[in-house]
C-alpha cells in the first residue's frame, strides 16, 4: 500500500482552494514547433510568493491549523520560507523563519513583508536548521518540512491532478527536480490517473542530490555548487522518508544540465514566452531546447513542462538576458 | 434600451469557452504596498497571441461561421491580426491580413505563422484597410473590425464578468483605453452588476483619439504619434457606432501618460512583478505609479488594472529594463 493516496491529494486541494491559484496551462507555439509536438507551459510563477511552493506549504498549514496548532517554523530563505510565511498569515498562524547572520538583507526583508518573525542565529545554514530545531523541540513550534511530508507533497501533487484535468490526453510531464517534493506529487497523481503517462526529472549537472542518491541506490550527501538554478540545490536528507523512494518508483528519465543550457532555458522563456523565470523554473525549457526530451514512447504528445516560479533576482535576469541578444532560430553559450 | 445586454455578455462566454483562457486575477503585493488598498492584476499577458484581443476576435468570427462564413478578412498588423488569424485556424475559417508593403518581415512572418493568407497591398495602412474593403465589397469576405463592433466589445466584455466574479466587492477597474472595445466592454459588464463601480480608462497624453473626442464631444481624427503604447494608437472612425457612446457613458476618469511614465509602468512590472509587459499593457501599473488612480470614493479597493497584452518588441524591452537599472523606491526618467 502506498504511503499517499489520491484521496490525500483531493484533500490538499479541497484545504488550499482559494488560498493558492489553479495556475494556467498554456501552449506555448515556439516550443511546439521545436518539439514538432503541443507543448505546454504551467505557469506557477502566477502563484502568490511566486512559486509553486505555496501548495504544499498551504496544505501542511491549514492542516496543522486544524489541529490547533498556532505557531510555524522554517529554515528555508528561499521559496519555501515565503511560502511558509504567506500561508502562515492567510491562516492567522504564527511564522518564525530561522536565518543566518550571512543572509543578505533584502531576503530578511522579503520574508520579513510577508509576516514572518525572523530569527537570526548563527553563521550558517545549518546554524539555523538547529535553531529552528530547538523551537520545535524547547517552545513546542511545528516544523514545516520544505519537501520531505506527505502533507506537502500532496499540496505539491494539485499540480498533476490540474494538468490531467485541463490535458486529459498529456504523454508526458516534466518536472524539476530538487528535493523530491515537486516530482513526487505531481508524479504520483499523474500516474495514478494514467500509469503510462512519461516522467521526467530535470537537474542541474553539479550538486544534484536526489539524482546522485538514485545513481547511489540510497540518500547521499552532495556538494553544493553555485548554480543558476540555485533553488533545486541542497540536500535529500541521509534519513529522507517519502520523496526518495518515491522519486525512484515514478522516474522515467532523468536530465542533467550544464549552466550554459540553463541561461538558455531563461532567455528562451524571456524572448519567446515573455516570462521571467528563475533557473530552476527554466530547466524544462532548457532540456527540451538542447533536444534532451525526445523520446519514441511519446513522439505525438502532448508534453507538459511545469514552470516552476520567478523569484530570480532581477539584476542577474538583466545580466542574462542582455548577454545574450535575441537570435532568430540559433541558441549560443553566453 | 442599451445596444448591449448581460445576456450577449453570456453568449459570448459561452461561444468563446474553450478558446480562450479565464486568466489569472492576481494580488500585487507591491502595488497594493504603493496604493495602500488590495491591488489586483488581470493577466491577459497569458492569452494565446499575448493579448486579450483573441477575446472578441474569437467571438466575432465564432458568430461568422455560425451563419455560415467560411472567409474573413482584416487590416491590422498588430494585436488584432494575430487574434482573427488564430480565432480563424481554429475555427477552420480563412482568414487574409492585408498589410502595406512598407510592413516589416517579422510582422509579416508572424501573421503567417498562425495560418492567415497575407495580401500586400500599395504602401500605407490605409491602402491595406481600401484593399480589405474591397475584398468584403467584391470577394464576399467578411470584414472583423478591431473594436467598433458588438461581437467584439461582447468578447472583451467577458474580462469585466471574470473580474466580478473573482473579486466581487471590487471598486475600481483601470483599462488602457484606445478604440473603445475593451473599455466599453468591461465598463458595461462591471457596472451591470454594480453601478457604483468607478472605471478609470488611461492612454499616452499624444494622439490619444477616444480621449480627444471625449474632449470635442464627438468622434474626431488626431495625428498618430510615435509611443511605447502603440497598441493605444489608431484613431476610433468618425463613423464610430457603438465604442465612443458607450465610452462616454461608462467613463468616470480618464488619465494621460508621458513617455517616461509608460517606461516606468513595463520596468516596475519586470522588476516586481516579473511580468514582460507591452506599453499599452504598462498604463495602469504607470498611472498608479503616478500616483494619478486616488480617488476619495474608492478608497478602500480592491483596485484592478487589466494587463492586456505582452507583445513589445523584445529588443525594445530590453532597452528599456536596462536603461532603467533597479532602485528600491523610485522611478527615474530615462
Amino acid at each position: 500500500m502506498s504511503v499517499l493516496s489520491l484521496a490525500d491529494v483531493y484533500r490538499a486541494r479541497r484545504r488550499i482552494e482559494g488560498r493558492v491559484y489553479r495556475t494556467p496551462l498554456i501552449e506555448s507555439p515556439s516550443l511546439s514547433a521545436i518539439a514538432g509536438m503541443p507543448v505546454f507551459l504551467k505557469l506557477e510563477t502566477v502563484q502568490p510568493t511566486g512559486s509553486f511552493k505555496l501548495r504544499g506549504a498551504s496544505n501542511a498549514l491549514a492542516q496543522l491549523a486544524e489541529q490547533g496548532c498556532r505557531k510555524v517554523v522554517t529554515a528555508s530563505t528561499g521559496n519555501h520560507g515565503r511560502a511558509v510565511a504567506h500561508a502562515a498569515r492567510a491562516l492567522g498562524i504564527e511564522a518564525t523563519v530561522c536565518m543566518s547572520a550571512l543572509v543578505p538583507e533584502n531576503k530578511v526583508e522579503a520574508v520579513r513583508a510577508l509576516g514572518a518573525h525572523v530569527r537570526i542565529a548563527g553563521k550558517s545554514q545549518d546554524d539555523a536548521e538547529h535553531e529552528a530545531l530547538r523551537l520545535v523541540r524547547e517552545e513546542s513550534f511545528a516544523y514545516v518540512p520544505p519537501f520531505d511530508d506527505l502533507n506537502v507533497i500532496a499540496g505539491q501533487a494539485t499540480i498533476g491532478l490540474e494538468i490531467v484535468e485541463a490535458l486529459p490526453d498529456v504523454a508526458h510531464i516534466v518536472v524539476p527536480l530538487s528535493g523530491g517534493g515537486l516530482f513526487a506529487g505531481v508524479a504520483f497523481a499523474a500516474k495514478s490517473t494514467d500509469s503510462a503517462i512519461r516522467m521526467s526529472g530535470v537537474t542541474m549537472a553539479r550538486g544534484a542530490a536526489m539524482h546522485a542518491s538514485l545513481a547511489a541506490g540510497r540518500p547521499v550527501l552532495v556538494d553544493e555548487v553555485e548554480t543558476l538554478a540555485d533553488s533545486l540545490g541542497g540536500g535529500i536528507g541521509l534519513e529522507n522518508r517519502y520523496t526518495y523512494q518515491l522519486t525512484r518508483d515514478f522516474i522515467d528519465h532523468t536530465v542533467l544540465l550544464d549552466e550554459a543550457s540553463i541561461a538558455r532555458g531563461i532567455v528562451h522563456a524571456y524572448e519567446q514566452e515573455r516570462l521571467v523565470v528563475e533557473g530552476a523554473a527554466a530547466v524544462g525549457i532548457a532540456a527540451l531546447l538542447d533536444g534532451r526530451l525526445r523520446d519514441s514512447r511519446v513522439q505525438r504528445g502532448p508534453l507538459v513542462l511545469i514552470v516552476t516560479g520567478s523569484n530570480i533576482d532581477i539584476n542577474l535576469h538583466r545580466r542574462i538576458v542582455s548577454a545574450m541578444p535575441a537570435q532568430s532560430h540559433s541558441y549560443q553559450t553566453p
